[in-house]
């Protein structure tokens, strides 16, 4: 499996869509996000994207150079129009704007709609997180998948809706939540399918309401996914139709029942951050952090297992080994992006031999 | 069983505080939320607490009549000492504030630590969506129950950590979620073993990382609460984390591993309220939220299943059958308000007659 150094991935990414149009910056933003998926261990949202992005560069479904569009503005809140940009820059947008108003007011909201896919959620609120800050990001979609069946049907009718936090621990990684309202996001279920293995239990239920384990049906839109929770289900269910409503109906985008005209695919984004410091003070607020982190971590665990992990630990832990050794892509996906790269007139990097 | 009215149980818990000394108005407060989750198919939360928040106001350790002393007031978020308060008085209070504050900035917060507990934690919320706003209520602990173990450990450590949201649906009734963020609230388990039936799959775990079916083993401090999510129990863990940094941290009041000195139980809360139309025109607003119930009701379900529900209908159907017949009480806990009635020289109300 070829592997490459995150650098030069990003010099890749960001060349191919400038390339085709983006402006170089606007390029280099995403080029960022898109790569910093593949660091913190999401591949599904890095540059495996590249072809799939650039095609819609080219059909002009991604618009680039547009910037974004200020619809209502107050020192609390605002609404913004994407201008159907990639979502990386308009989501981008929209979470440093939160984080300014936060600063100055406590807590704040900034809305995003008329924008593409947004890519890895939990990019949005480690950027409040690297700043001191709360951040976050809540996520719907308009013209995306109805891939998960409201808790008790039968029926997908919701987007996998995912929902992110991050939460600063002054000198160490932010605690990050970053998950799909759905026991597991789409990706998981392609992931098996590509492995050979079977959904795990509870993932997905067929239109005769039975469980369903093999991970075809699912690509086949013959089962979908159930909300978080199995039994409990009626509570990641809530959480999707918060979000539903929160990141879709507050933004002036929408819902998957929307009787306005679809604009297309998009993920429509809310982001909240609130300012810790405004709340409390900065040594109570470290020590208590600090205190509850290693409380967490020192949880006694089965004899063999693995520590207790705080949330976000997971992509910490990725991003050193990547880090240390570079970006693992599939053969295939590598080809893919090749033939994308190619055909914009930009070259791979070279793979780092394998030792 | 014993049926009574719930007006006449609300006065009946309004005197019998009263005439432990708890000012009339606060008693009338904490007498109306008390019935309320009784109302709302709350039991667990309702007038089966009667004798032991009458205990406690005879030991102080709930102090009536004390009010809440802001201790950081700002356009946008507040931050209240409850002084040991009802937690239902102290929490009424930070509602009403934070819905005062949304109304003017569109997004505020108000924190209160220092109070007892508040009760279901879904009323305060439903205040909020009665005004039109969408609230959300965060809790946390410091001196309660360390009942629910982290993500991947044998131990608990963190209190089953809820959350509820209150979402306006114009002319209908709000949309609410109320959950706990382990896999099932503790009365549950109580309630399991009080009819004699097994935990559910997934809700136990002993010290030894083993499920456990027996509810008795909970109430022996012998097995503990999963998070929600079953394999997926990372999600879970994550939102009672978050939980215990909003509501505990944020509040000034601290976590179950605080260093601090620990002032008793509590229900550290925070309030988040959103108004809505300061985001978008309340005609859009009305409309996709109108939109959004139907479809989610229309749901396709199993032939006989009963229809996919919107959050809060289960309230909203049992408050129905609740007003129509009165709120059922067992004898045993009948029977033990009645003796805490009538140590404060308060007579209980007639039973409903059984038809």
């Amino acid at each position: 499996m070829p592997k490459a150094k995150p650098e030069e991935l990003r010099a890749l990414t960001r060349d191919v869509f400038h390339a085709a149009g983006v402006p170089r910056e606007e390029a280099e933003q995403v080029a960022h996000l898109m790569v910093l998926s593949n660091i913190r261990g999401h591949d599904s949202h890095g540059v495996r994207q590249i072809p799939r992005y650039l095609q819609r560069v080219q059909e002009k479904s991604i618009l680039a150079g547009k910037g974004v569009t200020v619809e209502k503005d107050t020192p609390s809140l605002a609404i913004l129009n994407g201008n159907r940009s990639f979502g990386h820059f308009a989501a981008t947008h929209a979470m440093k704007l939160a984080i300014a108003k936060a600063r100055k007011v406590g807590i704040a909201a900034v809305g995003v709609h008329n924008l593409n896919h947004i890519g890895r959620v939990g990019a949005y609120p480690e950027m409040a997180a690297a700043e001191g800050l709360i951040g976050m990001c809540f996520v719907a979609s308009r013209g995306g998948d109805k891939a998960q069946v409201p808790f008790g049907g039968i029926e997908p009718r919701l987007a996998t809706a995912p929902i992110s936090v991050g939460i600063p621990v002054t000198g160490k990684q932010p605690i990050l939540l970053d998950f799909a309202t759905s026991v597991v996001a789409a990706n998981k279920v392609r992931q098996a399918l590509d492995r050979k293995k079977p959904a795990g239990d509870g993932w997905l239920i067929d239109a005769a309401g039975k469980p369903v384990s093999d991970p075809a049906q699912y690509i086949a839109g013959k089962a979908f996914l159930n909300p978080v929770g199995g039994l409990a289900g009626h509570k990641g269910y809530g959480l999707a139709v918060l979000n539903t409503i929160f990141a879709g109906i507050l933004t002036g985008g929408g819902t998957l029942a929307s009787t306005l005209p679809n604009l297309g695919h998009d993920n429509l984004t809310m982001m909240i951050v609130l300012d810790p410091f405004a709340f409390v003070a900065r040594d109570f607020y470290d020590r208590e952090m600090t205190t509850l982190v290693a409380y967490l971590r020192n949880t006694k665990v089965r004899p063999g297992d693995p520590p207790v992990q705080v949330p976000g630990e997971y992509e910490e832990l990725y991003q050193r080994k990547v880090e240390a050794e570079g970006i693992e892509i599939e053969q295939p996906v590598w080809d893919a992006i090749m033939k994308a790269a190619r055909s914009v007139g930009v070259a791979m990097p070279q793979p780092i031999p394998a030792r």
